[in-house]
């Protein structure tokens, strides 16, 4: 079918094409892309914008010798197709197939496992490390997005290989976005970076002096420090990343294959620390991607022919826009924070009905928190809102900053629980289990929209301190007449005698699913929506669960930790009290369908299991 | 007794003073300080490195209208001084005294609570923001030393900061320190900067054209633009923090008072975000300080006539810095890793030993773990030594990077438990509630050094994926003839019959003292040391547990995800069970006694609330 790309199985196969040969794999690389993510779904416009880059890489480095790290990592579908996994490329995110992220477990060609941003220089770094320290000749190459550089610890770690005196190349790939536009100081600069005219400079000298040198292999020891010389006089000034010891080699133009394999090789003959920074466009090759890099960053099933896919019905994140919206309407002390999510977190609207009340700070959730902190601290109301596997980079904001002083920013927790096909690195099961032994700080969960609007006017109006609301991806809901909402209190949705299902969240829906079941198997069973996760009260929950059998905790987190652990050191002694939680908190991706019924948190297998506890006491 | 300092309540005091008094102050101060702390012990160098800069903080902001907020917040001994505090000094870091960090709720002057590292600039910027939305008027100037700039989140602050387009002050406290001497990319650039001779010339420049401008006081609005110019010009070259957005100014001597005014007032006028060099010597003033300002940055009581303090028996910390250079010997795959803190974690020896081995990132926790990961990743068995407290900021990357992958990182967690008068932002009983609902990590901790020798023996030779051993500050220790530590196994160091105490780690003293106790009011007392805390095994539990009316858990870290309950999840549905930890994680500062009593972690209450549950029971 197709030319080039059907003969590709490995690095290996890659080097023994010619430019022009890439350039064909190239356009077969970015249809075959566009026509398979239309039919699963994935991460789209970042990978049809490295395509060249991947195929620079896979030329001028000896893999798996060397290592590539794709920070991130979502744009390492080229990397896979390159690398023997085409034949499973329809199995892309879903449940037993291809991750969407590398994998060490999927090929040895997938050096370093990444899915939170900003994590491949550190990596890199170690790995560079290591090989000194065994006296191997490894190489390991980090590839990082301009979004991603604005996280504080690819600064760390900048700061750290600043000083290391041997080559270590770092790919600075500048799309001007992160799944938004790119935001703040830095990426401003690198904006006056890429209209250096570098580019062209270096690439006439160097195709006058060094054409002639074959670009694969090591160059010549004598000519290394002339190399690297030249290539420093080529700048016209002095970079923030020569300041901080790197030597810098850019804007490159990162479709121009031929050219970035010369840099690619070059850059291996400077010694100490090397920042390539190439030009690339998110979405390359594909008009519609091109045009709205953001709508096909993540993207679901889609036309190929006119860029369209499902809009999409209700969910959390757009609740939690309208709602925030019509808040600091009447109440002008209402601000939003986000960390490079304005329409993933619902809030691309706040922003623009609100633009002095909005802040998106990019991909820098630690300071996205102490940020808030300190707007709470003069007496503002902030709005946090992350996804939870996100949230874990602020830990310590959320601890130090803001629990030990008790200040009330509101933390909108999105996508807690499992978020499906995202897979390992993105479920947020740990938030629970985290943000329930901070001090002062108060969990509360919807479980349907309804509930999920007075929680947020309950925590944007009355409370007084930490709060969070964490509410899953997507629009799993159950709908009913609940009482309105009141922190510390329950609301019993159905009534039975035997069993007491004390529900978390948007585990409301399971809840009363398992019930049908039991009631079909003739088990009388109360389910209860806590809604106030944490802390939970020692009086209510004992009257709630007193006069059952059995008491079942349901939650969408790491048992560790979690709500039913607290449950069971507050009933009294001897209550029969069975946890339903995560038991590992390392989730595959998949459905959600899938994923729960793996994990034991489906309705049949909640109420199989309680008709076993139930017959067991019988 | 002090000609200036004695009539010093507030700022306005401050203000009120000449130069050639506010110079005889100064001089006062660094008397008091050296004196008062070499009674109670405290932080010296930072201290004495900030006399000018705090003065000229005072002199030129309408505090409390406007904010000072104090990175770390360990160099606030001046502004304290200075605000109606002196008279508590004696009582500082003492049990219901003064802390030795700001604390809002100690004065309206101590604008934001600091404590870890980095965190000024995000509460400085957010603070700000507050200001332009509420319409007032109020100014946050945040105070960051070099060591704390090398902090992800501070370039997180500073990128984002970048951007802002009103003034906005940032203070550059350049000691070349931080605990230790600073490392990285960055340091070695601002080094460059102390250099540079834009102070002498800045100096003149001032001295011509703005001596006559009043320097309290706002300026003229017409003259903005051309001053701001006019510092701009004065600059030889575009700086890392002009290149982010920041206008650059310095560097600038921090000793030389009447000049720092000058300059604080003029970049007030400079519109968009200012940072201010300033370069001072941490333990000025002190000929010992400033010989070894490492030794003076924390100390305890010490003779002010010799510098001379009590060396301090053996810890834990020493013990790890010997063991791992022993192991390090015979195994040349362990590395060791840092952040900013070789002498704290004991491993400055190994450092010296094994450079190439040895890794102080600085002050990066993020860094220093995914960096370790790579290490891991590639055959290497990195020791990654931090204080519990710190070790939060690495939340996600302990998680993310370790876990998810289960690569074979060691964690040393120093200073876990309470740590005493640093008080809440540094007692370190998270720890053990987030790593143990970590997948695949393992948590070991020693009642004694022979097993610290040990369990670092296990982790660093048998172990396989991550591990995590937490010990205490100091020395507390219980010593007995334990079994050989295996992993899974704790040690049953005294047999009894009706109570089953489980102490974790170096809580085993209290454990036996508790014992002591109960044998004496007829009380049977079975006491385990638990060794490895987590994961804890069902049947092994189960067994020490059975037979005994009563199970206590014993532990120094937060009740909510900690080991008892776990434990509690674990025994036999009806089994009675008391869990003693840290039901607040808010716990002050003052000497461990103290503080473990108003916990109720001490002997002497642990053994009462055993007799009243047994009592109860009967």
């Amino acid at each position: 079918m197709y030319q080039f790309l059907d003969g590709i199985q490995s690095p290996q196969d890659v080097k023994r094409l010619t430019f022009s040969e890439l350039s064909v794999l190239a356009a077969e690389i970015r249809k075959y892309l566009i026509e398979s993510v239309a039919k699963t779904g994935g991460h789209l416009a970042s990978n049809l914008g490295v395509v060249e880059l991947t195929l620079a890489l896979f030329k001028t480095l000896d893999l798996p010798n060397d290592s590539i790290i794709w920070d991130v990592g979502h744009q390492s579908y080229v990397h896979k197709l390159l690398t023997g996994r085409r034949e499973q490329f329809d199995s892309l995110r879903k449940f037993g197939g291809l991750s969407g992220f590398p994998k060490s477990s999927e090929s040895i060609y997938d050096a370093y496992n990444t899915g939170h941003s900003s994590t491949s220089i550190s990596a890199a770094l170690g790995m560079t490390r290591a090989s000194d320290i065994l006296g191997e000749n490894r190489r390991a190459v980090a590839v990082i997005g301009d979004g991603a550089l604005t996280g504080g610890m690819a600064f760390e770690a900048l700061n750290d290989a600043g000083t290391y005196n041997k080559n270590f190349i770092v790919i600075l790939n500048d799309n001007e976005m992160s799944i938004a536009k790119n935001v703040g100081g830095l990426s401003r600069y690198l904006t006056q970076l890429r209209v250096k005219p570098a580019y062209s400079k270096l690439k006439s000298e160097l195709s006058k002096g060094i054409s002639q040198v074959p670009y694969v292999g090591k160059p010549v020891l004598g000519g290394l420090k002339k190399v690297k010389d030249a290539f420093r006089q080529l700048l016209t000034q002095s970079t923030v990343f020569d300041d901080l010891g790197f030597t810098y080699l850019g804007p490159i133009d990162g479709h121009d294959l031929p050219f970035l394999c010369q840099i690619l090789v070059r850059a291996q003959s400077i010694s100490g620390p090397v920042l390539i920074h190439i030009k690339t466009k998110k979405g390359k090759g594909y008009k519609f991607a091109e045009d709205k890099p953001t709508a096909f960053h993540g993207v679901g099933v889609f036309e190929v022919e006119t860029g369209e896919s499902g809009k999409g019905g209700e969910n959390y994140s757009k609740v939690l826009g309208r709602c925030l919206t019509d808040i600091a309407t009447r109440d002008n002390r209402i601000c939003a924070v986000v960390a490079a999510m304005p329409d993933g977190t619902g809030l691309g609207q706040f922003g623009k009905s609100f633009p002095d009340r909005f802040f998106d700070v990019g991909i820098a959730e630690q300071h996205a928190v102490t940020f808030a902190a300190g707007l709470a601290k003069k007496g503002l109301k902030p709005v946090v809102a992350l996804y939870s596997s996100f949230l874990q980079r602020a830990y310590d904001q959320v601890l130090h900053d803001v629990c030990l002083q008790n200040l009330p920013v509101v933390f909108c927790v999105d996508r807690a629980g499992l978020v499906g096909e995202d897979g390992e690195t993105h479920q947020g099961v740990f938030d629970m289990a985290f943000l329930s032994h901070m001090p002062n700080m108060t969990v509360l969960s919807p479980a349907n929209f309804t509930e999920f609007t007075e929680m947020l006017n309950y925590a944007t109006n009355e409370h007084n301190g930490p709060i969070a609301i964490r509410y899953p991806r997507g629009s799993v809901h159950y709908d009913y007449n609940g009482l309105p909402f009141t922190l510390g209190q329950p609301d019993v949705v159905s009534e039975g005698s035997e069993v007491c299902l004390l529900s978390a969240g948007h585990m409301l829906q399971t809840a009363m699913e398992a019930r049908k079941i039991l009631v079909n198997e003739g088990v009388s069973a109360t389910v209860v929506n806590l809604r106030t996760l944490s802390p939970l009260k020692q009086d209510v929950i004992c009257k709630l669960c007193g006069n059952h059998k059995l008491v079942v905790t349901l939650e969408d987190g790491v048992m560790q930790g979690g709500i039913g652990q607290q449950v069971l050191s507050l009933v009294p002694n001897g209550t029969q009290v069975l946890i339903k939680a995560h038991k590992n908190g390392i989730v595959p991706h998949g459905s959600l369908e899938q994923l729960y019924k793996m994990c034991g948190l489906d309705a049949e297998t909640i109420a199989k299991e309680i008709i076993e506890r139930i017959r067991e006491e019988k």
